[in-house]
Formats: C-alpha cells, sequence, structure tokens
C-alpha cells in the first residue's frame, strides 16, 4: 500500500521580510518533521511574501530572496518541502523548490499568471513552460502554483495527459472575498475528478495591506471527496496520512526521483474543521485583515471616532477582537447637532467594550475656523463647508492624537458611503486604516447583529442597530436624506461596481431610472476621494482600490 | 513618381469621451480634406481615450466605443482615416481601423501589449496575431500601434521581411517624461533604417489624471532622416508630402487596395519646429497637465496656498500659464513661525502674477484646537503634532475655501518632499492635483530660474528662489535640520526610486552609508502618506503612484 504522511504549512508570512518567512518555514519544518511528515508544502511566495509588487524589480529583493531560499536549503533533511520563491534574474518566475537533504531536486515555474482584479503577475513574470513532477518514494508527483490549478488546461488534471500523477501540489497565494472558499472547493473537487489525482491545496493566510489571505487548506482524493479542511483566517499545520490505491503511473516525466526515510510517525490528532457563514467569514476576515495591518506596520493601538453611529460601533468591535480591548481608544467628539441617543450609546458602546474612552468637544476649533474665514465667506449661507468643517476637525483631533500617542487612526466608512462618496475627505476620511471600507452599509448592520449573538450579549446597543443612519453634520439629517434606502442603494451599487452592470441593465432590475443615474454618477465623481482613502480590508468580489482601477478624468456616462 | 500627403491629426482626446473625441476626430478629417491630405492618422485608442483603464472591463463602453467609431466611418469619403479604437467584445483588441468612402477597410490590433511602468495592457487586451497591411494607390502602408514598434522585431522593421512596406503608420499614446522625447526619435531613426521604410508616427498629445501625452508626432524617411517634426504639448495637424522613391514592394500581403482620390493639393506652409531644452520640456508639461487635469474635470479656478516658499511659488506660476491669472487664487496664512521675508514674498509674487490674494491666519483655529487638546495632552512637549496641527489648519481653510467657491485646491509638495515624507497628510498634501509633485526640488530651483528668464522680468523674486528652505513649523527650523542638503538628497532617491539601487549600490557612488540608509528608510516608511496624496504630472521615468507599486506593509530592508 502506497502512502505519505503531508503537512500543509498555512502560515502568515509578511512582504518583504525574507528572513523572517524563512524562520517561519523552518519552524513549520521541525514541526512536520516532529510529526513525521514525509512531505510539507508551504504556500506562494513563501519567502517574498505575496504579492511582492514592485519589490520584484529590485535586484537586490531577488538576491536576498535567493539568499535567504539557501539557508532554507540547508536547513531540510530527509524530510520534503516545497517552498515558493522568487526564480531567475534576468526573467524571473513564481516558483516552487522541492527541496530534500540540503538541495534542491527540482524546480517548478507558475505557468498561468494572473493579471486581473488585484493580480498584476505579468508585470513582473516570465510564464513556465513545462510542468515539473518528481517521484517522492513510489508517489508521481506534480507541482502547480495557485492560478495553475484554476484554468481549465492544466496537464496534470487530464485522465489522458501524460503528466498523470497520483498527488498534485498547489501553493496558493489565494485572497478572501466572499463566495471565494465554495469557489475554492469546487474548484478542488472539480479538478480532482477531471485530472483522477489526489490534490493537496495549500493556501497563505494573514492580511497584507489591502489583502487577505484566508488560508482553508484542503486535500481532495482523486474521486472528489475532501479528505481534509484547514481552518480559515489562522496559521494551522494541517497533517494527513494520504492512501493511495492502485499502481504507481507508469509514465511520469519526473524531474527528481527523491527516497522517502524511515521515520516514527506519531498518531494524528483528528483536525476539528468548522463550517462558518458568509457573514462569519467577513467579520473574520475584517479581523485579521486589520489585525495584521496594524502589527506588520509596528504599531500597537488604535483610536476610532466613536459617533455611537453605526460604522464607528463596527469598527471598534473588530478593533477590540483584532487587538484586544486594552490597544483600543474610543473617543466621541460631539457638536451641537449630535443627538443625546447617539452621544450616550458612544459611551454605553466604549463601556461594554471595556476600551480607554475620550472625549473631545469640537465647537473650539469649529468656530475659530468659522471666524477666522467669516471675512471671506461674509453674505454667503452655510452650506456643505461648514458641514466639511464639522468632519475635518474631527479628522484632525484624531490625528493630533495619532501624532502625539503614536495610536493609528481607524476610519470608519463603509462601502456604500465610499462608493457614494458619502464621507468627508480628510475629515472622517482621515485615518492609516479602514477597516470596513469594502463592507455594504447592509452588511455592517448584519455583522452588528451578529457580533452579539457571537458574543452572547448585547454589547451593541440595539439602538445603535435600529437608529435611522445620520452624519449628523446638520439638523435632523439623515442619510436617507441625500440617498436611497440601503436595501435601494447597496443592490445598485453591487451591479455598477462589481458587475461592470450599465444604467439600462441595472434598471431592468427594477429600480428606478433617475434613482439609477443618480448614484452611478456620485459613483463615478467621488473616484478622486477614493484614491486619497487609506487602505482597507477586500472582501468583495471588487474592491475599490488596486482590485477597481477608473480614472478620475473621465467622461463616459455609463 | 509615387507620392502621398499625409496629416498627422495630433489631437487631445478625453478618456470616456467617446462623442467628443469622434467630433474632434471628424474636425480633424475635414482639415485634412481641405488641404488635399491622402491619409489622417490619429494617436492610439482616439475614441475611448488613453489609457481607459477599467471602463474597458465595461460592456457598455466597449459598445459605446463602436457605435462612436461607425459615426466616425460613416461621416469619411475619400480621404482615407486610420483611427484607433477598441475591437471586439469577448476578447478586446487595442486597434486601429484604416476608414475610406464610408467603410472600415482593414483593422490591425496591437500586437505588443506594454504591461509595464504606468502601463496594464495585458489586464484588458489580447494579442493581435498578424501585422495588418494595405495598399494606398500604389503606396504599400503598414500598420502599428505604439509598442508594435518599440520592440525590436516589428516585421514592418526588417529589410528582408515579407512584410516589408513603403511607408508603416504608427499610432501611438506615449506619455512623457524627461529625455523622451530623443528616446523616441532615435527608436524611429532606428526603425526607418531598419525597415528601409518610412515611418510616419502620431502621438497623442494633452493630460489624464497624472501622465502628460506629449505629441512631438514625426515622420522619418527610409533613410533615418526626419522629415517633419511636429510640436510638443499642444493640438496640431502636421502635414507634409511624401515622396516614396523606387518601384512599390513586390509581395505585400495587404488586406485592402484603396484608390486614391484625385484632389486639389494647396501648397503647404512649412512647420515651425523649435528644440526645447529639458526644463523647458517639463515646465510644459507641468502646464499642460494642469490645465487639463482641472479643465478637464470641470473646474475653472483654483486656490494655493502661498507660503513665499519656492514650491507653492512654482505652483502659482505653472497655474498662472495653465488656466490664466483671473483663474488663480493665493491665499497665505503666516503663523508666529513665518518670516517677514517669506510673508512679504508671498504678497510680492501674487502681485507680479497679477492674481487673487488673501491672508488667513492660522493662530485663531491653531490655539482653538491646543486648547481642545490641552486636556490630554497636559504634560506633554510640543512635538510634531503641533507642527502637523498648523499645516493642517492651513489645508482645513484652504478646503473651506474649495467647498464655498468650487475652487480646486492645487498642493504644493515636490517630488523630494514625497519620498521622504516631508509633508503632512491632511495639511499642505490636502488637495485635488499636486502639480509639481514628481519634480525633485533641484529641478524646482532650475524650474524658477527658467521661468523668470523666459517672462523675461523678475516675476519671481530671487530672495524666493535663494533662501534657504523652510517649513516654517517651528522656531528657525530649515528643511537641512531633517534633510541632507537638496544635491546630496535628490541624487540617492533618484538611485533608489528610479534606478531600483540598493543600500550598497548608492553607496558606491559615493555618498555616506548613513545617509544613503537614513534616506531609503524615510522612503519606505512613507509609503502610506503617498498612498493617500492627491495625482500629480508625471515627469520622470519613475514616478510615484500607478508607475511605482510598493507594498505599505513591507519589511524589506534594501
Amino acid at each position: 500500500m502506497r502512502k505519505l504522511r503531508i503537512t500543509l504549512a498555512q502560515i502568515n508570512t509578511t512582504v518583504g521580510d525574507l528572513c523572517g518567512n524563512v524562520d517561519k518555514a523552518l519552524d513549520a519544518v521541525r514541526e512536520a518533521e516532529s510529526l513525521g511528515s514525509d512531505l510539507v508544502i508551504f504556500p506562494e511566495l513563501t519567502v517574498s511574501g505575496y504579492p511582492p509588487e514592485d519589490l520584484l524589480l529590485k535586484p537586490g529583493f531577488i538576491k536576498g530572496n535567493r539568499s535567504a531560499l539557501e539557508r532554507f536549503v540547508e536547513n531540510v533533511g530527509d524530510i520534503t518541502a516545497v517552498i515558493g520563491f522568487v526564480d531567475g534574474s534576468g526573467p524571473i518566475y513564481n516558483a516552487a523548490a522541492v527541496v530534500n537533504r540540503g538541495e534542491i531536486r527540482c524546480t517548478h515555474h507558475k505557468m498561468n499568471l494572473p493579471n486581473y482584479g488585484v493580480f498584476d503577475e505579468k508585470r513582473y513574470f516570465a510564464e513556465g513552460e513545462t510542468p515539473q513532477s518528481f517521484m517522492l518514494g513510489d508517489i508521481a508527483v506534480g507541482l502547480n502554483i495557485c492560478e495553475d490549478t484554476w484554468v481549465g488546461d492544466c496537464p496534470y488534471c487530464s485522465l489522458y495527459s501524460d503528466h498523470h500523477v497520483d498527488l498534485l501540489l498547489n501553493l496558493s497565494a489565494s485572497p478572501f472575498h466572499t463566495g471565494k472558499v465554495h469557489e475554492r472547493a469546487e474548484m478542488l473537487r472539480r479538478r480532482s475528478l477531471e485530472g483522477n489525482t489526489c490534490i493537496a491545496y495549500t493556501n497563505l493566510v494573514g492580511g497584507q495591506d489591502e489583502l487577505v489571505f484566508d488560508g482553508g487548506s484542503m486535500i481532495y482524493n482523486r474521486r472528489g471527496d475532501c479528505l481534509v479542511n484547514g481552518p480559515l483566517f489562522s496559521d494551522a499545520m494541517i497533517t494527513h496520512d494520504i492512501v493511495f490505491d492502485g499502481d504507481s503511473p507508469k509514465s511520469v516525466p519526473e524531474s527528481a526521483r527523491i527516497t522517502l526515510a524511515e521515520t516514527s510517525k506519531a498518531p494524528l490528532k483528528p483536525l476539528q474543521s468548522s463550517e462558518m457563514s458568509a457573514d462569519e467569514e467577513i467579520l473574520e476576515a475584517l479581523v485579521l485583515g486589520t489585525r495584521d495591518y496594524i502589527r506588520k506596520n509596528g504599531f500597537s493601538r488604535v483610536v476610532i471616532g466613536l459617533s455611537g453611529g453605526i460604522d464607528s460601533t463596527l469598527v471598534a468591535a473588530v478593533a477590540v477582537q483584532a487587538l484586544g480591548k486594552e490597544n483600543v481608544v474610543g473617543v466621541t467628539m460631539p457638536s451641537k447637532y449630535t443627538s443625546d441617543g447617539t452621544r450616550s450609546d458612544a459611551e454605553i458602546l466604549a463601556n461594554n467594550l471595556g476600551i480607554e474612552f475620550h472625549e473631545i468637544p469640537v465647537s473650539t476649533a469649529f468656530d475659530a475656523f468659522k471666524d477666522s474665514l467669516s471675512g471671506l465667506f461674509a453674505g454667503r449661507d452655510e452650506d456643505v463647508t461648514e458641514e466639511n468643517l464639522q468632519a475635518r476637525v474631527r479628522g484632525m483631533l484624531l490625528m493630533a492624537l495619532s501624532n502625539k500617542f503614536g495610536w493609528l487612526v481607524l476610519t470608519t466608512g463603509n462601502k456604500s458611503e465610499m462608493a457614494t462618496g458619502y464621507a468627508t475627505l480628510y475629515g472622517d476620511m482621515a485615518g492609516g486604516f479602514a477597516s470596513i471600507k469594502d463592507v455594504p452599509k447592509l452588511t455592517v448592520f448584519r455583522l452588528c447583529w451578529l457580533f452579539n449573538e457571537q458574543a452572547g450579549s448585547e454589547i451593541i446597543p440595539e439602538s445603535v442597530i435600529t437608529r435611522p443612519p445620520s452624519a449628523e453634520l446638520r439638523p435632523d439629517q439623515k442619510d436617507s436624506d441625500s440617498l436611497p434606502e440601503y436595501d435601494i442603494l447597496d443592490p445598485i451599487l453591487k451591479a455598477y461596481i462589481e458587475d461592470d452592470m450599465g444604467v439600462d441593465n441595472i434598471v431592468a432590475l427594477g429600480f428606478d431610472r433617475d434613482t439609477v443615474k443618480r448614484i452611478v454618477r456620485l459613483c463615478d465623481l467621488t473616484e478622486y476621494k477614493r484614491r486619497q482613502a487609506p487602505p482597507g480590508v477586500k472582501i468583495t468580489p471588487r474592491a475599490f482600490g488596486r482590485d477597481r482601477r477608473l480614472p478620475i478624468t473621465n467622461r463616459f456616462r455609463p
């Protein structure tokens, strides 16, 4: 009976941390050895971190990555480790090295380079030409990197291919969006059946700027059954004994033959895998994305302007889960337009979360600005200028706290606001990270209910969730004065932003034409604001930012 | 004797303005007809504007571009027009249509898609497979789009190729950077010699977000001589009679035969072409880039915080050239750290430029902020927090003017500041457009001297240029307190940013290691600030923004 013990090392690398990433990988090798694994597989571009972007244009970076890889190789013994790195120096390749007994036994170059959505791989890499495979004992093993398995023509994934293997390894860095976990599982199921091959898929985990890699590494057998399903949103070593039935393939064009060492194999504890709902996934993504942005950039504490509204509430709740309550500071900055309800809700929330809380009024600075401008503004009515001034005074106060105490400001805008420009540049948009910028307002509501449900108590006051949303920048203001209700707005925005639909097609979904035209126009006109927004966690199939690259100067009317 | 009258229609299109771009193109067709031209050639992606970015993912955009092209085609008579558009609907192509007598006679698909620097063409387009050529009377004409001619293996550009043509047309959208004009001319000279072919090259002109297309359309004969050299940085119709010696090529795989109509050819006025120095080119690029960003986005007036320093001075001078003095407002916002010299220089400059000028003191709002924060800041020394507060009060005042009067704020930071983060987010970085953000400080100095030289008088007070640079945010502050002198700083930044050199290599150029390490580190650490900066004109081979895509979360130490 042919069998292998295999470990998927779902580790959290950091872009550019060449030494640190290799240290982590070597720790994982030691752990896999202690479990008696024959094979340990890492995520895509383990050594460099993913995505390294224009660091790949720096010769010193490529060289450093090579040196770090060499240190890894020297420290691998009888176990076989498959690790991602940048190969080459003229043309460079997104590569996977098969390492055993201090040597690189074979190297695969990624053949299918994604260049859409958030991906720019054709900007950097040359395409690999030949798929690589090797014999590990009497098991034929093929190599894939991420997209290689997604495209339909993977040479390993065909029953009739010369490259037929027992086991296909996939090193991935596949970022999260809602629904992606299921897409991935379905793709692996299909490929394993098409290829009559077992697939071991190791995905990266962790946050990198706007992306969250959600882990969820998996092993499928050749009948399309999921053998093991790694945890989402956390580091994990996923170890499994795979049994291969039948004979080994006859004609594998292998580039290496690796003999298996005798190892003592301790019995494996069964892995607890738990299904998550879509909203649970989003909440976890926000927590991990926020935590990793803050920590990997050397911050420890954050400050949030708590208005008593639902957006800042969710941001604070996420921050507490990400960083611990001792690392979150809430500041309320009431004005004369702030209702008693929101004001007290901000304080109740802070108490419920157990975070440091301060109050700074905005009127002193707001009045000073109005005074300074009274000459130039003489004879003119108050308008959006004064609304923005209030929001900007709040932004400046938070930035002053950031500068004085080294706290990073989390901004609180959601995707519905970002899309329509219902936010003030240098005001509520001022800060280092925008945790919920890709979360539509309707999802914000649901996540708040979910948060309380998970907590088992009303941490978030229900009045925060049920009160009609308002920016509270003028008397009796409500979001619905300027925007349609969110159950109208959010589907229109999804159709326009995620599905690239034009006005006619959106109207055909059942929406009012004037409303659709106004929302689409608002979205186009406020591109300039989004360009100056801080980064935030991508959770939808198309986020603002590198995922959606629209010109500011743009006369197209969709 | 075989000859053609040919017009290079160097027009200024706008991204997304499908109707407007075709209107412009049809006006150019009429003008070329009135001159008796046989052939008129437009820039790359004439109909859609360039670069359309993710508009290309919208099916409605592709369809609209096709309808606009059809209207163009219907309105072209005996003249032959070659126009750029987006072809296809499943896979799409960056295409050029040869239009004559109401029909598209042949279509070329761009074969070489740039996917580096500011270009993302592989994100959108499929590659063309076969180069297209056609017979125009007895002249064999080949088609190229931009990059097609830059790569070395253009099939028209080989003496021994089956595709040898008399005349190669190139439709381009080639953005400006310093030195590009000469690179382009040298490339065309070499290709015309290699291919033994005449080349007619039409480049786009105008600003689009961060890019400036500089025009400079050219015709080379097959001996590598430049026959005509179109103006830089302005619209132009460049008409020339080309005489082809020898017989027509024997074996052109032409896809169309177009008969020439008899036209009355009025004598041509010789085109005045003038050489520009590198600094003159930069100044013109800043003017055109600023003008087009402002105008194409529907603004008419701009406001600038005039500190009396050299950066805001250059921005104001550029704005006056771009928009006219009646459309530029200067505001001085002195604090107690503002010297009498800079304060009076700001006013002298405004008077010399003839612009509207206002003074608003910052102390009222600055003191109000300090008062509001006095509780939380009790017992702590003043530090960069208070410096930033001053800069942010100024930013907020300018933004209030922008909101109240509809003026766009021009920010004033130069590239040396942007690179080192020597600028305040939401302070002096607050605004809609950053005219000089890609201009290194040493170049700022030179451009100010040049401006006075061109004006023939001391519009810019010499004291502005010669005073040691200072942010004036604390007593007796100078840039050189925090940064090395600019003749040290700028070459280090160029080596790091434009040439991707590591610390060791930069030190080997003759710089102090600690200085290099500090500057490189500052540049990396302040990526988060640049991510929130407004767009500005690219003038160097590598600008910040889409041209240089570095992660914020980045532990690589170069």
